[in-house]
């Protein structure tokens, strides 16, 4: 790295520690509890897009390094009732993806998830965590903001949504892009379809084919920055959504056999900490925003 | 879990979230920078004790999960002068190892890095965390505590110290949980002989054959708590030190390559995380101290 590009690392990296501890600061004032994050284990997410699964043979067993770790969250809420973690995930995304300034195939997502609670509680905390996270980094942070050259504004609460449907209508296939460069504060994409997404987000009784759950997407054209909602809880809703996806049931044997009492009902999210760290800082490309970036088909330290 | 053990399980994460609290405050009070951990990489500690590598192929390149991020924290010292960072560790201990009660082949720890530091500065501030941690348990967990049953002392500063070979003749191979079980405050144990360690720990010029490096054992039989100390980081001594060590250049090039224009001095350690809760809360096994522990040789969520 340069002189010039150093300094710029360590600037980022000082604006990343203080959102790192904002977001801890501000979950345990509402008492959340920390937890350690989970690295390898028989269950992970699937995930609705094409990444190839790491998996390493652990005496005998096959384990997968987590993707996210969505299940473990549900199994977490049987002792607690809210709680939180700095969660890395690694991701083998498609080579092609190295372009798009927004992946990495290893980053680190806050993830957290509350029980018994509904859609837009999670979406008010979340709300409240960012704007903590924007004021603080403005108080904090002032020299390191003017170094970067960056101006960042407070988005009102509550920050403005739409539908899935409503937005696929207005804008087309790609959506989120033109959402993401007209808005000038972040805003929420509801209501998605079933088939966009896992089969453990709940589906809306009151609205079938459709989750009760959200993403968030920042503005200016940093793209998405979290997703979230309900979950699916009980034994045989899991199931169900599991064949409906068109996915069998014994490649979830390990999740289910732990799903067989049900789940407590709950909601939460997982905000990706580089991209939240790109969005803050102003950076062109999330690799910036990490000082041992994974970019996909890259050799990386 | 029965009720029982999810009331104790809960107790224990309150604590741990608290220890982790107390840990990152008292650093960022010292001007640390929290880091991102790394999890997948070229490059990763080699360690000095028989564990399988977890490998996978990313990309048609193979990486190893994390052992230890000391590689990356000697990088990261081209960028900042003191960080740390809560980093998950993957060890694929051998099966035996399950019945220790102090090994999991999964665990956090906190490992931080110092440029220009000494061994002494790393204990020092070593002793300042540890006794923080213990005084904020003992102020905001007093009910935690109480509930487990446990009575915690706060050690003195500086801690006791014996060298690694005065500590050999007076109690023989097994000294290590000798030492641990005698003593009713931690203590450290320094100049540990170069066969018995990593290349990476300095060897002291003014004692050949010995490191400036150190471990800390906890009291009660608890056993070790953290390995840490002064670095290697000149590129011909790395090279001589791997040489020494019966090793070969080939299987560091990729490290070798990074180390080529040598690395800034320095020193630091890492603590685990599941240890340090195993002796704050006094459990038996530090399995007891992980919501999803993995245990050596066993099927673990």
């Amino acid at each position: 790295m340069s002189l010039e590009e150093t300094t710029k690392m360590k600037t980022v990296l000082k604006i990343q520690s203080e959102i790192r501890r904002v977001l801890a600061d501000e979950l345990r004032k509402r008492e959340f509890i920390e937890l350690s994050p989970v690295i390898l284990s028989p269950i992970t997410d699937p995930l609705n897009h094409p990444t190839s699964p790491a998996t390493i043979n652990c005496y005998g067993k096959n384990y997968s390094v987590t993707q996210s770790m969505i299940f473990h969250k549900q199994l977490a809420l049987r002792t607690l009732d809210k709680f939180f973690v700095f969660s890395p995930n690694v991701r083998l995304e498609p080579e092609e993806r190295k372009n798009t300034g927004r992946h990495l195939f290893e980053f680190t997502q806050l993830d957290l998830e509350v029980k018994d609670a509904k859609r837009e509680d999670a979406m008010r905390l979340c709300e409240e965590l960012l704007v903590s996270v924007i004021k603080s980094i403005h108080k904090n942070c002032t020299t390191e903001l003017k170094q970067l050259g960056r101006k960042l504004t407070i988005p009102k609460q509550p920050f403005k949504q739409i539908t899935y449907k409503e937005a696929y209508q207005k804008y087309g296939e790609d959506f989120e892009m033109i959402l993401s460069k007209m808005c000038k504060e972040p805003i929420w994409l509801i209501d998605i379809p079933i088939t966009a997404r896992e089969f453990y987000d709940r589906e809306d009784p009151a609205n079938p084919g459709y989750l009760r759950d959200m993403d968030l997407i920042y503005p200016e054209g940093y793209g998405e920055a979290l997703s979230g909602g309900e979950r699916e809880y009980q034994y045989e809703r899991i199931k169900q959504r599991i064949l409906r996806k068109g996915q069998n049931l014994e490649q979830f044997k390990d999740y289910l056999e732990l799903a067989k009492n049900d789940f407590p009902p709950s909601a939460g999210f997982g905000i990706g900490i580089e991209r939240l760290t790109r969005y803050i800082c102003g950076l062109q490309r999330v690799e910036e925003a990490s000082l041992f970036p994974k970019i996909p088909g890259k050799v990386c330290i």
